[in-house]
């Protein structure tokens, strides 16, 4: 085979044209790296909650959804020292470059270049695409990554290398599952012995579970309307769980009575205000929330701040708090050892021909991570 | 003067009848300490907002109110063993068992003796109370100390032995300092060179101001609708101070083009909803705020969660997060080394027979602390 280095790739792509209507899989052109940027062969990449709601994020159309990838380096572009064709690599949207005020700040995981662009559709070196239909007009880039292409171009700083993986799962540590572990690990940093309450248990539910169980919680409550998903909840170490549905109080009565005055910490991972005051008010009066789900930018929350005087705090971050680049290793490596049970969120794995059918299972509840083989 | 250990002590105390009727000095008896409990002689009491709002806690009348007190023990109950007559000792009413479970975990500063009685209007040890009026009838206990008086009668939880010092001073250090000192030291952990602004420069906001000082933070922006607070503000450390009605855009605009971006940490130290919103709004996409102010507890809060989401975080915490007993010498041997401005905040001293007139500097904004020698 001739070598694609420097050239345009034509490959298929999975389009979005407007907020909404059917994702439709195209041929494309994928220009080569520039200055600082990789070309990615992207062998596999999962779906995540995000890149249905996209419509909300100010993206523009058309579009290449997906920011949960894994694959090999393609090529690279000027300058780029850190990879090479044939790395292992992962997506990271919550990209680092090491370099900036924010990457030095112990506060905060976020980086000027790759926060800043995350909402633009565009690459951040000279603000243009690097993906065109075949009538040469520019389709747009999605949170820093577009996975949902058979090659993609990323900015090196949200791209990371790590030592060689099963990448059939890898492509999971992109997003949902550091989001929820994290917001245990390091958002919450749950303490040792103590009790803690999931509310919603889709992949970041069911993360935030293993996170608890990884920091040593005792109690973790696994919290669902849908009871078929309790099993997947304690196989990630919930030690019990509840239906809301069950019960004709509201939740946090529930929970401060099983608890005998509250849980330790609250994790919302649904995305809804109404739930996110439940979960500050089912906490010990010093009790911890983390607002893990993403609520849409219109919707409000309406609580009384007298409840936070005696030390409640109410908590958030992207991607669990995690470094998108220097952390990653490190979660590589818990996956290895099995500490976190990367192939236990995998409900359905479809040939990335089926990406609607993908969308359908996750709106519908029925799957918790559906992975897409990048060549079916 | 014959011994009055063991025997009742009739003293003067500021006695309030019912909720926002005036104070009324009178004679009452004060019984001997009980097991675990001292009788202390208030010398300095001083007075803070929650004194004031003290008909929203639920106390019960007629109450003794104050609880910042600073003096020496008079007499000690049935197995005490960490106090002595003369004892130069500081009212806590966030007390500490040194025991319980909540006193050995690390997330809180709570108490389960302490936290637990701090409402009810009665002693611990056995749910009645030490004052009585003259014709017998039961005086009520005050957030676990009430200081409005020539002599208390507190749990040796809510007491802590000092090293001596300046006791008309002292006496601060029972609630409203610590308080905004501990927001910028403890709960928010201001980072050296970091931004933060205060909105409301009473006694708490100077002190967030002056733990942001400490901390090392290199921007501190005193907010304020009286600029006659400000020559104290800039006293304790704010670098710069900023009135709201001088701007037509709301506060949260105003800061946000003053630091570009957004501050580090906002302290609300006002106690309104409303200004709780333009703190979260103030900040950085990764800022903290800390409610220092206390809101009533029939307000409510509204805002769009979807903020939090970059990392901005809430909270809050009685007595700065600070441990009433164990980190007092600290505070203490700070203020000795003028590290702590303790001084600073008194902008008033009173005869504890003009109470009410300090009651009235206090509502009116007049005054940042006024301090009532006890025997006056």
């Amino acid at each position: 085979m001739a070598s694609t280095v420097g050239r345009t790739i034509q490959c298929r792509a999975a389009v979005l044209h407007s907020a909404g209507s059917e994702i439709e899989l195209e041929t494309i052109n994928v220009d080569p790296p520039k200055s600082g940027e990789i070309r990615m062969q992207v062998l596999y990449s999962s779906l995540c909650h995000t890149d249905i709601a996209t419509a909300d994020w100010g993206t523009l159309y058309p579009v290449i959804l997906g920011h949960e990838g894994s694959g090999v380096v393609e090529s690279v572009g000027e300058g780029v020292t850190e990879f090479a064709p044939g790395d292992h690599v992962i997506c990271v949207y919550q990209g680092e470059c090491g370099k900036c005020k924010l990457c030095k700040l112990s506060t905060t995981n976020h980086c000027e270049v790759s926060f800043g662009n995350l909402l633009t559709s565009f690459m951040p070196l000279d603000g243009t695409a690097r993906f065109s239909s075949l009538d040469g007009s520019a389709i747009h880039h999605f949170m820093n990554t577009s996975t949902f292409t058979e090659f993609t171009v990323l900015d090196k700083t949200s791209v990371v290398k790590v030592d060689p993986v099963p990448l059939e799962s890898a492509c999971l540590l992109g997003c949902g599952v550091p989001t929820g572990l994290g917001s245990a690990l390091n958002l919450a940093n749950v303490e040792a012995g103590s009790t803690v309450a999931v509310i919603g248990l889709g992949t970041i539910g069911l993360a935030a579970v293993e996170g608890a169980r990884i920091a040593g919680a005792t109690r973790i409550i696994g919290i669902d309307i849908l009871p078929r998903k309790f099993e997947a909840a304690r196989a990630f170490g919930a030690t019990e769980c509840l239906n809301p549905q069950d019960h004709e109080a509201p939740l946090h009565e529930v929970l401060l009575e099983l608890t005998n005055g509250g849980v330790d910490y609250c994790f919302e991972c649904v995305g809804k205000p109404h739930l996110l005051v439940q979960a500050l008010l089912s906490t010990t009066s010093y009790g911890t929330t983390v607002m893990v789900g993403a609520p849409r930018p219109d919707e409000m929350v309406t609580f009384p701040p007298a409840i936070l005087l005696s030390g409640r705090q109410l908590k958030s971050g992207y991607f669990g708090g995690f470094r998108g680049k220097s952390d990653m290793q490190k979660l590589v490596d818990m996956c290895s050892t099995k500490e976190i049970n990367l192939d236990g969120y995998i409900t359905h794995r479809l040939p990335f021909s089926e990406v609607n059918e993908g969308v359908k299972l996750l709106s519908s509840g029925s799957c918790i991570k559906c992975v897409f083989s990048m060549d079916g």
